[in-house]
């Protein structure tokens, strides 16, 4: 799981098709690259395949003449490659609102490295977790909402993750609905932690819901963004036993740390390359 | 946990008042009972008191005594109280269709010893299951339903119920909906397992809505039966993680494990007198 | 669970006698208190009685006329009480080495108030966690380990920990064995985290054994300090699955969050009240 | 991860190779194979590689050409090869004491054609269980033991499993020791289940030892024997909080279903052909 610093990280998919594992080894072979970790499925139900594979590459490794060698092999499978170089750290931009467990633990995460990141800048709607983002050095841009004129904090929004080269965007308990347009825009990259176990208790107040409906589980789901709210494809779930003396604010406590949990497992598994996106549903290799 | 051959269980609930504790332990003091655990707990936001109690019995105990005197204590607290003697075993009447393991996992409990209840009756609406039951010694009725006349089919499976003199009715995947007549007849003393995690996946073929959603957990739900389909109070949940290569047929799979350990377990609380209803939810001491 | 601002609660514990719950209940209700929530426990193998009692009080209480009152009441019975106000917040010092995820957890819970506690001092016998204390505004001393004496670094320690008034000391990841002495003086008030699941993989690199070993299981434990090195009686423990691709640096990075979580569920639990110390065993009401 | 009924299963390992997924994955290729799932692993701290391939054959496939071929191509990587056909059932012998639950439990899920094995026989050094056996329709071998002569008895063992065919020994709670020439012949082929978190509680009454430690969690083991008692390479393990109400035999009723699904779990392994055996360690792909 841990990867040597010489490690880089090849996925790709493509229609369900016979070679296209081998279009993929065989090139990594003839390239002299020493696969350390393979992993491949091919979903007979959507008839589509995925694969994603950690190598080591070869002294004098060229990067661009092997992203072309390979797209020149898997053009006729329709295949979709993606190449991470070793070290690779995304960058990401965090929004959020008020509640700050999940940005703590984020940040916590990228400050010892356990999440090969770079957290670009914290966006809210509200001006109250600056000081924790400036301690860990990280800029942080507070753009209020006019009820009016909702599109016009949107686009300061997006101005921000376009100008950071953000290729990920987590909402950490952002407690705002997207517009379909900005969804659309962010469709495939961006993640969204709900405090439930959906699809149950969508929408507002799910520990409430779970509360009023006496579960005896609570959870959390970290899921891509779509313009569907709380349904979009599911990444990551976390669970938890719970009891009759959880009043609404028990619940709230609990799920705190299975949402850092759940979220931080489904960022870590997006910036490993593990995550596919197909027909509403996550592959997670 | 386990308890002692001369062990008595005490339970009761009732609304809030200051000295529901004290009218309770007062008088098993009073009466020379050693109290070996004791649990009680006040919902606030429904005004209620639950209590329960394991105790030990001096010698000489009388039981019909020892009820009176406690109804004549608690009657201006308007709490309800149960007793159970030690030893007792509950009679219960399984209700089953085809798919046999929540049956077998139950039947193996008592014949362990694990679950303390006599299984009085397995009804059907189909012959398959006999020979297991039948194995275990087990009376096995199958009434099959004629889907002109299904309250004909439902006095059938009444009759047995009121004539074991069940106390409690377990739907070990039962796959028909009971009338609203007989979920009222039943009330509180039915218990249903439902292969989701409720209130998500509601109806049939959960494990196929599971699937489509992309669910990466799934899980079972045992609950008390009322009028509103799989709404009824939830007793206990089990739930365990899976991914993309689970089809829908390795989500029943893999769900089997999961509802017979949670069917058990929610009817071990039950009989072990550890399930308080009201209002919808359940209290589980 | 949560508590209203004006709940007290009591516990204690005696020898197993006939009356230990009357006495506590009954002065509890002449006092006019109203029990919220009620957990007695008698172990019958050491024939012990342990209670834990969750109350408001009524107006007018008088703590000191209440707790002379107890007193007297329970002495005959050999009982020793334990009473704690309403928003009673503990004063806790916290020892630590390089590693900081226990120490930011922690500090993280303190900050939004989910644990009951008031960090009086952090400890080190290294200068690198200093940032992080100071700025959650906590005093932080560094105490250099002196090989040839190593006893007046724990003097030292043990000036703070007094100075403080500290009723709990929290080794969050402190990588020093104590002397007996300090361990005697901090008997029942110093809890420990180790990262295996004892007695599995007792002292150094527990991470490494659990690899060497191939185990598909990694955990964690939270325990009381004792002379014998990681044989303190457990408080709490938790544990998450891990494979064959999981390399010892992999382990150790999923073990922080078990770590985490399972000593801030200890330290819960005991500035909640609900961990009793008998016979190298806990209870946990 | 359930497979349509066409589906082979190749495995093979060997040491660390450049070209040792190609060589697999290539020959498949060319062969014609259909790849649905593919799982390698290269453990870099022992040198060895490690590959698991579902895969549909085309018509007309040729099982034992396809095999010479394979290994022609494998051999220069000093690669063992396995490869099992669609349908294929393992023969497996089952030895059990008393106990009866990890039994029971895979009887059941032979019954209903969950694990892809044939019980050839149940083998014991008592005759309890032979009902249980008999209405399954397995044949049940009572060999007593004699203390001054175990390897008599355990010549009688060798020779049903001989006789059977079997590639898999269950001790499913054999609660005698093997004699390490037992253990040697059945390198590599023999899952015991022991009932702790090994490397806790190695031994006799692990839940006793487990009780008087104190511990919050109990759990399973399933691993492949060797010469060295409970202390074989690990396959699977399991695990259930418990606390201070657990008497040691509430410890043994609860650890009966982390038995029967930790043991269930492995030998599901084994029999999918995920289990690879190097060092003292699996790699279960």
């Amino acid at each position: 799981m841990s990867r040597t610093p010489d490690t880089w990280i090849l996925t790709a998919h493509s229609p369900s098709l016979l070679g296209t594992v081998d279009v993929v080894t065989r090139y990594l072979f003839e390239q002299g690259c020493y696969v350390t970790e393979h992993h491949s499925f091919d979903d007979r139900l959507v008839n589509r395949f995925f694969i994603r594979v950690e190598f080591r590459a070869p002294e004098g490794f060229d990067e661009s003449q092997f992203r072309m060698g390979l797209i020149e092999r898997v053009t006729p499978f329709g295949m979709h490659t993606e190449l991470t170089p070793p070290g690779y750290r995304a960058k990401v931009v965090i929004m959020v609102s008020k509640s700050d467990h999940c940005l703590n633990d984020l940040l916590y995460r990228q400050r010892i490295g356990q999440l090969p990141m770079e957290i670009a800048a914290v966006v809210s709607n509200h001006p109250d977790l600056e000081p924790l983002a400036r301690w860990h050095g990280i800029p942080y841009h507070h753009f209020p909402l006019d009820p009016r004129d909702k599109p016009a904090q949107e686009r300061q929004v997006l101005q921000v993750i376009e100008d950071s080269g953000a290729e990920l965007v987590v909402l950490a308990r952002y407690m705002q609905v997207l517009s379909p347009e900005l969804c659309r825009t962010l469709d495939g990259r961006a993640i969204n932690i709900h405090h439930s176990l959906l699809p149950g208790f969508k929408g507002a107040k799910p520990y409430h819901q779970a509360y009023q409906k006496g579960v005896k589980l609570v959870g959390a789901t970290a899921h891509f963004i779509n313009n569907d709210l709380d349904e979009g494809p599911i990444i990551a779930q976390g669970v938890e036993p719970v009891d009759h003396t959880h009043y609404p604010e028990d619940l709230i406590a609990k799920g705190r740390d299975i949402e850092c949990l759940t979220l931080a497992k489904a960022v870590g598994y997006f910036l490993e390359r593990r995550v596919f996106l197909h027909a509403n549903r996550t592959v997670v290799l």
